[in-house]
């Protein structure tokens, strides 16, 4: 059994980052991401703040907006337009979720395509679909194929599946599998599946998607499998000082003796999220100069 | 076993079509819908004439273009341009395959989505991934749902193999059944699967998209399942006068006996296909007049 260290995979790619800034920068051009948080909320906080202080290890050049939490959607609306025409911008990323008086379907629409690092935009959605390299893949799915080819096995022919629909993770990580090249049979699963261990046990890759902490037990997986946890769920924990821990959608100890590779949580696909947007916004200040 | 007869609920659709029509008409809107051939590949022009000649027997306003084999992809895209503009249009489909001297993409991103009654353009493909009800489902996945509801099976929960991962029919077949309220659990299935028997023989609801003859056979199949064939395959046959029959991708005589119930081709999704069409034309009439 193996452990994927998320963490020493993520430094891997943002190595190859570091290549590609410094080619960039004999070019005269220094990627930008501009991150919009609304409101304020804690967990939004911290995430907003570890990606803006990446760019700056990173050497990128990073914007950070926060609006207040009764911020009209027009506000948000001209910032999303101001950043778009803002030429040091080479990625946007709007902070979810915004609060509920906001229409972050509308948001995403508004940001310019080639500047959707998030790769929710309509547009990114469809090239993703159709298998056009030109689009941007949303962060954590994108993550999960690395950690799965770190893993070492070939998702040419396997069986592949997928718990969750999410747009966010489940559909993305569905066609990343199933598109030429990659090549898995490919099963998306979720709360309607009938007997979901029986269809979970199938996978020689099993991807969680479900924010339901330790749901996957070990009679949910195949030995051998690989497993990928993309779930971060915060459940009570007395014993420790913040009260609480955080665990994945899989019941990692149990589960962990069966697995040919396994990512723990945290430090498995957690840190391969942020890498893969300095990876996008790399690409999108690549599109922008050509 | 029930053979669903595709004729027989493809009149269904005409018959409900031909209420909205009438319901149109009251306002003073007839749908249009034009079809443009380049070349004169016969099947093309089968195709072409029969969507014509089912718009006139709906009453709907159509136009068929054909440009010559030669033509280029420059006049192909004014034509496009001018059907976009046309208020009496509101679907718009280019016969494929084209000549191989077009760019196809480029003209299927030329149409006005909201006149892409075959739901190829990237923010149709995208609106069904993101389950908006607003866009265009292309047509054979639109009328293998349909199929499917009147075999009177429920997807929910239910086990569901397509077979083929073409952006036609098998990604937006398994977009349909895997979305919220359709609910079955969704394999995707293809050239590189192993076993791919005994992958089928999982499935509840079995689709065939993968154009070779036959190929799916009794020993794919579990008893009781539904079997939708969206195979239309030429074969030779020295017996008939045009010296070929047409044959699905399943092999009908040995699979039928197996299956709770199944398509015949011809007549199961081929006559689905076009009702889909004229039901995506009232659509697009609609959406155009608010």
């Amino acid at each position: 059994m193996m452990t994927i260290d998320g963490k020493q995979v993520a430094e891997k790619v943002l190595a190859e980052c570091a290549e590609e800034i410094k080619a960039l920068a004999a070019a005269g051009v220094t990627p930008g991401l501009a991150v919009v948080l609304v409101g304020e909320d804690p967990a939004s906080q911290v995430y907003v703040s570890s990606k803006v202080k990446k760019c700056g290890e990173m050497g990128l050049h990073s914007r950070k907006i926060v609006l207040a939490a009764d911020a009209t959607q027009e506000e948000l609306m001209a910032v999303v337009r101001e950043l778009n025409a803002d030429p040091a911008i080479h990625g946007i990323l709007v902070q979810s979720p915004p609060p509920p008086h906001i229409d972050e379907d509308a948001v995403v629409r508004a940001i310019d395509p080639r500047k959707d690092v998030d790769g929710f935009h309509p547009e990114n959605v469809a090239k993703l679909v159709l298998e056009d390299p030109s689009g941007f893949v949303p962060c954590t799915p994108a993550g999960c194929m690395r950690l799965i080819a770190e893993s070492g096995i070939s998702t040419v022919g396997a069986e592949a599946v997928v718990v969750g629909r999410s747009m966010i993770v489940g559909k993305p990580m569905a066609h990343l599998l199933v598109a030429k090249g990659s090549d898995a049979t490919v099963t998306i699963a979720h709360s309607r599946t009938r007997d979901l261990a029986a269809v979970c046990r199938r996978a020689d890759i099993l991807i969680a998607a479900v924010g339901r902490p330790e749901m996957i037990t070990a009679d949910f997986v195949k030995d051998g499998a690989v497993v990928i946890d993309v779930g971060i769920n915060r459940v009570k924990d007395e014993s420790r000082k913040s009260g609480y821990r955080l665990t994945g959608d899989v019941a990692f100890e149990e589960v962990a003796p069966k697995c040919r590779a396994i990512t723990p949580v945290p430090g498995g696909v957690g840190p391969m999220t942020i890498a893969l947007l300095m990876s996008n916004t790399i690409k999108a200040a690549k599109l922008a100069n050509g």
